[in-house]
């Protein structure tokens, strides 16, 4: 992804060789600034308090805390340690557990004076592979889009409505949900995008200003309008990310998204969701019981951060409401996905393929 | 509805007599206060600019503007003018024509030195039987809640979820769906509301702070959550207000209604509309062809109002985004509708009961 004329991974390695260097995103769009973390707990802070979000991202973010972990101390006591309490840092996205897990396999047996080289391979191996599923799925996305487009006879604008921020930002590179649409966009597809505001964190703010610097026509909406478009057919097609996803093909994903899959399915409108292996969980049997909602603080909601009149970021109060519950995300059922879009192709079902 | 120890309207004549004394929306939950309007060009200000909200009570507004109207100038030139300018300062609410309509059958006979007089019994008339049919709507919905608490064994909380804002704020006092809450209350059964936030005008705060106000337990979510929460069983109805609904029941109301009611038949919860016969249009036979949905400024979604950490209240920025669309409404078709709440009783379908 491009910002201005230089080429940015949300994370990456940063010059000294062993810092981390994100994309800070929590005063986006307002302001684009990289920082570097330096310990596994600032990438712990980094997670929790979504200074990277995004399934992939926190995954990605995940290894390199436990490279960092392991610079500072590679015993098996911080190893440990440090798998556990980046675990706990956030609990939805099954990314998270794979990236550590995957760290883990690698380094226990290791003798400690090989962990932090061996880490740090890790985690840029995760990072150069998960730019690639994004790319791998924007091609098969693209393929879909193509094939739809077609069947609405090449008339108009192609229009995509997606939920939350599945881009750039939500990963290493390119995005998931919104890769096939950056690619349809560069291939002359006159794709629109409707960008859900996505209360509380308004990740919608952030797909618009990624789109937006892609040069994608899109428009903000709020997240109570996507029915009322899809019963007016102002939308071919809803494409979303996901932070973890059953076998069985029930998704988990930013809180709302059940409700655009209902009016999706109401309108006869594909509802697809774009994810690469690493977030499918494999040992659950029943989403609704075990995947762990993520409960935050309900602040996220009663309060806000904007830009005054002076160009400063400010925070406000905005209700006198005593009890604000914050749940961040929801689960939509198989029966109203009407296929994904994976890294090896669009499939109807997860029990299709075995992904890698 | 009590303010501290005082009981305020809505809407009523000012002390002086002729002015027309409203509850000023626009500061509110941080502010409560009284403006006098002194111009029918005032009070379509007033509900342009949402000072005033709420089907029922823009109708009420309405009809005092046509008496400000005739206190200025009783001419026929000046009844039409009124008429007209009013009725074109929202579309949605068919609230609105009914009491214009109404005001302009009562004036349009008179000799015009009789017209002022009359212009503000009738908007008085309206006035006192807007809160006449609201209470009746409360007795019957508090006979619906009672059944519904009875049914589910009297355990713990009776869960009620209710999008934007139909309560003493949105009609001359009681409110539409809330009446039957605040009267669930006071008799003593544990109703909890679970308030959406409803963006971009965020209603949901005025809900929240008419309920707290008279001691409702209640919990603001965003529009994103009621799914997910209506999936794990935490909502045992839905009750919401209209703007316009049709004798075939399709009901429009506030943007992100239709995605509620979606949600409610998806988990068998039952989705009921509270309306006096002030809000049915006899005259449509589609609401989705014929119901002109209000289309607002898009800085309704990308700016926000709150108070910043002197008390003060502030505008800020929210998006770098440069296309925004705001709808206002959409239409929730009758199939997910379960019954009707009305100043006559609880009906299945309103072709069953021929409201007045």
């Amino acid at each position: 992804m491009k910002v201005g004329n230089r080429h940015y991974r949300s994370i990456e390695l940063a010059p000294d060789g062993w810092g981390v260097e994100i994309t800070d995103q929590r005063k986006l769009p307002f302001e684009f600034r990289r920082v570097v973390l330096q310990s596994p707990e600032e990438v712990e802070t980094a997670i929790k308090e979504m200074w990277v979000r995004g399934a992939p991202l926190i995954g990605a973010a995940a290894a390199y805390g436990m490279a960092l972990a392991m610079r500072r101390d590679p015993s098996d006591d911080l190893l440990k340690a440090a798998y556990k309490s980046l675990l706990a840092s956030r609990p939805t996205a099954v990314n998270l557990k794979w990236a550590l897990d995957s760290v883990m396999e690698r380094l226990k047996p290791l003798k400690p004076e090989d962990r932090e080289k061996a880490a740090y391979a890790r985690a840029a191996a995760i990072c150069d592979e998960d730019a690639e599923l994004c790319k791998s799925i924007g091609v098969h996305g693209l393929a879909l889009i193509k094939k739809l487009y077609e069947a609405k006879g090449r008339k108009g604008n192609f229009n995509i409505l997606t939920h939350c921020n599945a881009g750039w930002l939500a990963t290493v590179d390119y995005g998931t949900a919104l890769a096939p649409i950056y690619m349809a966009h560069d291939e002359g597809i006159p794709v629109h995008v409707w960008v859900d505001e996505t209360r509380p964190r308004n990740q919608g703010y952030l797909t618009a200003w990624e789109l937006e610097s892609h040069g994608v026509p899109c428009t903000l909406i709020t997240d109570n309008a996507g029915g009322h478009i899809m019963q007016r057919g102002m939308v071919d097609i809803c494409i979303v990310g996901t932070d973890r996803t059953t076998i069985a093909g029930d998704v988990c994903n930013k809180i709302g998204t059940y409700l655009k899959a209902l009016a999706a399915k109401d309108n006869n409108i594909p509802f697809y969701v774009a994810l690469p292996y690493t977030s499918l969980d494999r040992s659950i049997k029943d989403a609704f019981a075990e995947i762990p909602i993520e409960e935050r603080r309900g602040e996220e909601i009663s309060r806000i951060t904007g830009k005054d009149e002076s160009g400063n970021l400010r925070e406000l109060a905005l209700t006198s409401a005593s009890r604000v519950v914050n749940h961040a995300f929801d689960v939509t059922p198989a029966r109203l996905v009407t296929g994904f879009i994976t890294e090896e192709g669009v499939v109807k079902s997860l029990r299709e393929k075995e992904l890698k």
